[in-house]
């Protein structure tokens, strides 16, 4: 099969996602492959946040944590990412980052498995979800260790010493993607919790949390839930679990009663003891912006957009670049792949940069991997086509071989 | 003496921190005695967001992490916060919040006194020290525990069993301050550490952490910084003490190689280890701005000025609303006083919704406080007196009585 241009417009034309496109403040030339990293801006935030900025806190000041509703958005933001998540209500809320959100977890979960102490995960895995659980460990002393096995044998590790099982939903190297539900039952099987990091995923697949018996998830808000830099991120726990966990970030904001000023700390019920501080306003209005779209979508569309999209780049990649001049660091089988392919080459720092310097943006991951994520709400089928036009040429000329493409930037 | 508002009008006109209050949004027809809640909007902050995020966000998207320098933002905040409360460079970085942060610092100085167990604070501290303390010693077990001693016990339980002494400089209900240099001299002395929240102080009076060899700090950047609702916090760690901190919340931030993906933590060097998730964005460029101001105004005069409209406030309200109506429940001597006053009545609450009535606004703190901030860089002294001449206005016919102003919001 050879593709052409015209195959990628009829497939635009024809896809029921394509009016959310316009939702979205893109810039004009550039081809945005990385909204795995930071989602697109939607256009209805600059004005949510002006709103915000100078009726709210400006004119209304203090008043407005009432009026405007500021002390309810953890909770509401929350809500409106549970379905995105395969959640029902009260089980999600928005709140610190992901990594410390990790942290308040998977010390509840090694509280709720006294005398158990492994903490199981896979190497490779996002940094800061091994590098929390280090901390933990290493505060804990010895009561808990962390211990990595390889994807393959983490069932066999699942044995009577783990407390919880911690894995990344979809890797954010490789885009593989974990068996959420398979796991989740064979870590209860060996009477394990588990904890599922979904930044990869939330707003790009179909998770189902509470269809898989999960029991607990965190995420970020600025990949595909298009909350900004630094997004706040949010926090899942299951219904039947909510009230054995004792939050170990004992903020005022999780009490329940914050605003009586006791001495001594209550937990708030439900999901409400897992706020700490007081919340960033700012970041969780533009989350709310963010999220709300994403929540308006056909999430099993979303999935199969996302899903095509891939297999048309990697096919596109072979026909266009030639089969040899990229290994393949993703699996070639949609099915086991999140919202975005991952390639690699020794050279992949430079040709990254040298694609961004044509306007097609997508990301590296050290060593050799070059990354390009598909945000199902905003992508076109045509920017695939158009984005693996560039790559074409950045290789056949070896464009990337300047010596302003080499040189690394602070973030990668 | 019988003050005439003549006094006032004088004062402001002599007053050099008098130019200050342009670089605020200052709404019509309020007279805010709450800055010390959440600080007013700088004239800055609306442009900066609206830049951020139309062309830093939506334009350059994912190359703004080191175009737009978002990648140093907490440093460079923390750079900005630290001659503001007395801090060398490479001491202050801006991360989390304050109830994390307490957490973060917490954890590493019980860590720093190994076989002692004690975290000394006092009862009425700001309940989130004390919840996050709380939280930390029920996470680890016995080998910590929060003891609790009235101000003038403190330095009696300054015994050989202290890890660390944790106190809010200024109070927030009573506005006493804490002799910061005298305590911690106190404390080394006994062994123990010294961890200071500076929130009620930090722009508002000269705190000098050098200068008095403290050795942690933490600080809210939405008061007196006006950094917005809920802006990001910050920490102090001193330099002696910044490398043997091991981060007990070990994200990927605080990382020496965030972008090298290592499986092993290895903390940054300095105040960057005590980074922990990606930061927000929105929230951290809001902060700058508002640091800015505070940073260019000389704190010596902050201070006087903040302690003469304490005093002026409270010497108007026994001339205006008689000696008797309200009892005081903060020092009289505005040396011992940060920058509030607090009187207590039993119809705390009503009073302080019948001024709001009126846009004066103050706050309330359970169970009869009513609190009034003076935020010495926007407010103007005739400001106190026209508040004062609400506040008796309200007493004289008992206009607080009004049903509308005896129900409770959630945010008090």
């Amino acid at each position: 099969m050879t593709l052409g241009r015209a195959d990628l417009e009829a497939l635009d034309a024809a896809d029921p996602l394509a009016p959310f496109r316009d939702e979205f403040a893109l810039p004009e030339g550039v081809l945005y492959l990385d909204g795995n990293s930071l989602g697109a801006l939607p256009r209805a935030t600059p004005a949510r946040l002006a709103r915000l900025v100078q009726e709210e806190w400006g004119r209304d000041l203090i008043r407005s944590w009432n009026t405007a509703g500021w002390i309810d958005l953890p909770r509401r933001v929350g809500e409106a990412i549970a379905p995105v998540v395969g959640a029902g209500p009260g089980q999600v809320i928005a709140a610190d980052s992901t990594s410390v959100n990790l942290f308040k977890l998977a010390a509840a979960a090694v509280g709720m498995r006294p005398g158990r102490r492994v903490i199981l995960s896979e190497p490779g895995n996002f940094p800061t979800d091994l590098y929390v659980l280090q901390g933990l460990a290493e505060l804990l002393g010895d009561r808990v260790e962390l211990v990595l096995a390889e994807r393959h044998e983490l069932a066999d590790a699942l044995d009577g010493d783990v407390a919880l099982l911690l894995l990344t939903h979809v890797h954010y190297k490789t885009g593989r993607v974990h068996d959420l539900p398979g796991l989740t039952a064979a870590a209860h099987a060996a009477g394990a919790l588990t904890l599922w990091d979904l930044s990869h995923s939330a707003g790009a697949l179909e998770v189902g949390l509470d269809a898989a018996g999960a029991d607990f998830a965190v995420g970020c808000g600025y990949k595909y839930l298009n909350g900004g830099p630094g997004a706040p991120a949010w926090l899942y726990v299951a219904q039947r679990h909510q009230d054995q966990v004792r939050p170990p970030l004992a903020g005022w904001m999780g009490h329940a009663a914050p605003f009586a000023f006791e001495d001594r700390f209550r937990p708030a019920d439900g999901m409400a003891r897992q706020l700490c501080g007081t919340p960033g306003i700012l970041g969780m209005a533009a989350l709310e912006e963010g999220v709300r779209i994403v929540a308006r979508a056909d999430r099993a569309r979303l999935r199969e957009k996302s899903r095509r999209m891939g297999d048309l780049f990697l096919a596109l990649v072979a026909e266009q670049c030639g089969p040899d001049t990229f290994a393949l660091a993703c699996p070639a089988d949609g099915a086991e792949r999140g919202s975005q392919v991952s390639l690699s080459h020794p050279e992949g720092y430079a040709i990254i940069q040298a694609l961004i310097a044509r306007g097609v943006i997508g990301d590296f991951r050290a060593p050799d991997i070059l990354r390009f994520g598909f945000a199902p709400l905003y992508l076109r089928y045509t920017d695939i086509w158009d984005a693996v036009v560039h790559l074409a040429a950045v290789m056949r000329d070896g464009e990337w071989q300047a010596d302003r493409f080499r040189q690394r930037a602070a973030v990668t």
